[in-house]
């Protein structure tokens, strides 16, 4: 029995997320039905964290433990022959027994793209958030500075969360633009050593107020000092979240 | 009664085409029902040439004759409003009452996008071609010198076409190479007075015979004079294919 290291790319579109849940299509899901078609066994995968529906990943960071003869690039090549094609294992490893994606991630890294209007692109309504307002990203980028740093996020959690604690430490957040096609694409990049349940989508979704010019950007540091659910903006949809990568403090 | 002309894209993956047919949804089927919907009235939609299922457009020029009393800018948002979004009508404007958008163009431009081996992109694969194994570039680009310029083009045309002529003149081959989360991507971008049927997919075909080192990039100066089907590679999927811009000759 070895236990493997993965890099895992997948489009989130037609997935119920990646947790196993009855009755539903889901990343883990297929996962663990490929390495029992190809293993003989059943076995549970792991991942740096659960993305829900419709996100999508880059870099998803995984883990499993199973027995098998077959050389690491073999069994590689085996998962991605009995998973659909939107879900690919880039890379695989043997790596020691105790690896842990979730505990041992030190920071991840997400990105947003929005697509803001009034030129929209049909081509990107499953891949970017199709915003039917122009958003100013001057202001957006002022907004931004704002979460920076060691905060308590209890603002951007989803309000159903059970954690011990909502502070966590936003190592970087750069926004940028390009266009593509006559279309206006706007990204947030942002990796923290942790994110709580939709805090990625909940500040994308501020900063599009701020964007919109509903809201001054210093408004985002009331937001966050109250400590309030209800006080920032709404939830961006999932289709414009990508996990890039997971950093494991390794050189 | 005024004579518009439009600028259509579109991401076909859903779409059986461009051209209006029983029981199926189509481009063209779309548009038609929302301008019935807007106006009251039904007219036919042209566009500068059917485009196949799963392919899509960043620049569909289309006309239709209707009696509104709407101006060009709120009868576009109106189109848009009832068609999917995936169907989205860039501009809109009053033009001529003759203007053709088949007969009138004086060159098409549309694009490839191959995605080869052996690194798969999970998400690209409804917006490019998966190819399997890798394709070498610089053989790709000397064998696609041999297209540009006036050719008979009989090998690259689908067998069942009835066109008067099969001669075609290409003004602008280009392939170029981008990498985006480690897989690379193949783009080659074509302008020509006219496209027989599936001939750009049956071009990129045969390039990926030479990029695969299956053939010599001489290999296309045979296949062109031999003016049979048979004797170039296969058609290239859909998926890969956009049709950016179609010229009018105006300045």
């Amino acid at each position: 029995m070895h236990t493997y290291r993965g890099k895992l790319a997948y489009d989130g579109t037609k997935y119920a997320g990646w947790q196993v849940q009855p009755n539903q299509r889901t990343i883990q899901g297929l996962m663990e039905t490929a390495l029992l078609k190809v293993t003989g066994h059943s076995c549970r995968v792991l991942s740096s964290g659960r993305t829900d529906a419709g996100v999508h990943a880059h870099g998803q960071v995984i883990s499993f433990k199973v027995e098998t003869e077959l050389a690491e690039n073999t069994l590689c090549r085996a998962i991605n022959a009995h998973t659909p094609f939107d879900i690919y294992l880039r890379q695989l490893e043997i790596t020691r027994d105790n690896f842990h994606p979730i505990r041992e991630a030190v920071s991840k890294h997400y990105r947003y793209i929005i697509q803001p209007g009034p030129i929209m692109d049909p081509l990107s309504l499953k891949y970017a958030w199709s915003h039917p307002k122009a958003l100013d990203l001057d202001a957006m980028r002022a907004a931004a500075v704002h979460f920076i740093g060691e905060h308590d996020f209890a603002s951007f959690e989803a309000s159903k969360s059970d954690r011990k604690t909502s502070v966590r430490n936003v190592m970087e957040l750069m926004l940028d633009e390009y266009t593509q096609h006559d279309a206006r694409f706007i990204t947030m990049d942002i990796r923290a050593d942790g994110f709580l349940y939709n805090m990625v989508r909940n500040i994308v979704g501020s900063l599009s107020r701020v964007g919109k010019g509903k809201e001054h950007p210093d408004w985002i540091v009331d937001v966050l000092s109250a400590c309030d659910r209800k006080r920032a903006g709404q939830t961006a949809p999932p289709e414009g979240l990508y996990l890039m990568d997971v950093d494991y403090g390794e050189t």
